[in-house]
């Protein structure tokens, strides 16, 4: 035995203190950490705390979009962090409530995770829920939500918005003659997705964190768009009341819905190729771009945001509902939950 | 060779036409084949078709509650029908509304399922919908969703009510002398899930259809409790209009909900043993009840439906929160999602 053997040894490195999962805590205490994170939402006349929140409709109405992202098909937790997750929960939400012409006013979100998750990574959704609606929708908070245990982390969102006396702005007001205008970028989140499809992932195919991080380093707008977009909301008001006659958000790629505004509309729309950018279908096919589309009609002065992308033109019972590009046809394509559905997880 | 073995065998049965899959349509055939099952609400002015819908809310206000349904945590395909899982979705998200002593009047509903999902089994869930809506909440209906791709079908719902012009009914208003009073029934519904946990299963405790529909037979009332709970929503706004100090949806037990309102309104709790049947632990600890349990000032006529359980006492420092029978301590216990997960799918 030598006298080293004998010696002290320098003691092991305390392992990191364990992080509390949600098992190891009552759906209080979690609700405890997380609703202080959240925002108030000013229109909120009743918060959380009771079976129902009361939310203030001052014009007697109220807009409601809901929208479930799952953990799998929707993200991977390789690639985004808790604080994207509930960012991008939220801008999409927001960014169906705008596109009514409306100011977002409030949220209630649904969240389901194993027992094993990490308090804190509820954490950081409530800190990404609450970054995104004061960035983008100010006054706009979390009046609500619910807790429940699930194999895949699952948020379900329901944004609610205040239409302030105007008549909301539906797909089906374009007509022939309008002007075909967009706020926001064309093409960049599908990029993105494409980036990270192919090169955020291992050989095996799996996402992998450190691969999508070296991405973001390399293509920080592409990756930002896809994976906490910033959708333009305050142009949905302000389209509005330029009068817009119709407008969605651009959320499976600008021919699939300008297609969805043709057909609800019964015209067609015909794009102007040098509006679209140099590549014409990144533009056109790029999904999740969460831009605001909108018609106008001629003589209104777009609103600020907002660029002209082409000229919503009369239909024929056999054209009706499709897009051209400089007067040609173009396929729209389409995307499908069901079938589109990568399973990855990561 | 013998004469028979040539003559023509009789043809093998048809296989049952191959059902379709949510793989097998598109998004829109799937939304197409399910909307118009769906009712539709009394109060909307805008439906689905483009982002959002829209609702009136003729006093200003809203009142808005949201629930996840997940199979696994929440539910087994083999013991709950497709419409089970619909007419549960909204009996409980209608209770929460009743239980501000609002008019529920419409529903958003997100649902995600695997692509390998019949489509009849989305059908079903929009029926038990549908005849949930048309049997407690009349001129409550469907105003838009979202479909999603998951591993694990779930839904989640968020259901709006309107306080035609009243105020909200608190967990926080009870005060010393009120008179404690349930609209709704006790105990069978956690009897129903003891059995199906129990009775529901095989030898390996897997959830089996065969033995739960043999419970269905020989425990209707428990198994119904449990499975299509008819919570009384009519009492809500009943018990508002009554003038209803306090009150709440029982959904985890007599006892635990019943404290809630104690601590909310800094008092205590006392149930007369007489009031709560012969099975006092079943009474005062069964979940998911869905009755609405409601505290009124001692000279108020109770509403129909509604019936005394207790009083409300003062409560001191050290009591404030709890509840008593017939003056004794009682132990509330407690559920929680994530400690009280079984995580048996089927």
């Amino acid at each position: 035995m030598t006298p080293a053997a004998d010696a002290p040894r320098s003691p092991a490195p305390l392992p990191p203190a364990a992080e509390k999962t949600l098992a190891d805590l009552s759906e209080t205490a979690v609700l405890g950490r997380i609703f202080p994170r959240l925002p108030t939402a000013s229109a909120q006349l009743l918060g959380p705390g009771d079976d129902a929140a009361v939310i203030s409709a001052p014009d007697g109405r109220f807009v409601v979009t809901t929208d479930m992202m799952i953990q799998g098909p929707d993200f991977r937790l390789a690639w985004s962090t808790p604080h994207d997750l509930g960012w991008k929960a939220a801008a999409t939400n927001l960014s169906d409530v705008a596109a009514m012409g409306a100011r977002p006013t409030a949220l209630v979100v649904a969240i389901a995770a194993p027992p094993s998750t990490p308090v804190s990574v509820l954490e950081g959704i409530a800190d990404g829920l609450r970054d995104c609606c004061e960035a983008l929708a100010p006054g706009c908070g979390v009046v609500g939500g619910d807790l429940s245990a699930s194999d895949a982390l699952t948020l379900a969102v329901t944004a609610f918005g205040d239409l302030e006396g105007r008549a909301p702005v539906l797909r089906s007001g374009a007509r022939p003659g309008d002007t075909v205008a967009l706020s926001g970028r064309l093409g960049a989140a599908g990029i993105g997705l494409e980036l990270l499809f192919h090169r955020g992932v291992d050989a095996l195919g799996v996402p992998d964190r450190d691969r999508a991080n070296a991405l973001k380093l390399t293509h920080p707008t592409e990756v930002a768009a896809q994976l906490t977009p910033v959708p333009p909301i305050a142009s949905g008001p302000l389209a509005a009341l330029a009068g817009a006659t119709a407008m969605l958000d651009v959320s499976d790629g600008l021919a699939i819905d300008a297609g969805r505004i043709a057909r609800a509309s019964g015209v067609c729309i015909d794009f102007d190729s040098g509006c679209l950018g140099e590549r014409l279908e990144v533009a056109l096919g790029g999904g999740e771009d969460h831009g605001l589309l909108a018609t106008f009609p001629p003589d209104v002065v777009l609103p600020p945001g907002f660029r002209r992308l082409g000229t919503v033109a009369a239909a024929s019972a056999s054209t009706v509902g499709t897009i051209t590009v400089d007067g040609a046809a173009h396929d729209q394509g389409g995307w499908d939950p069901y079938r589109g559905w990568d399973g990855a997880a990561g």
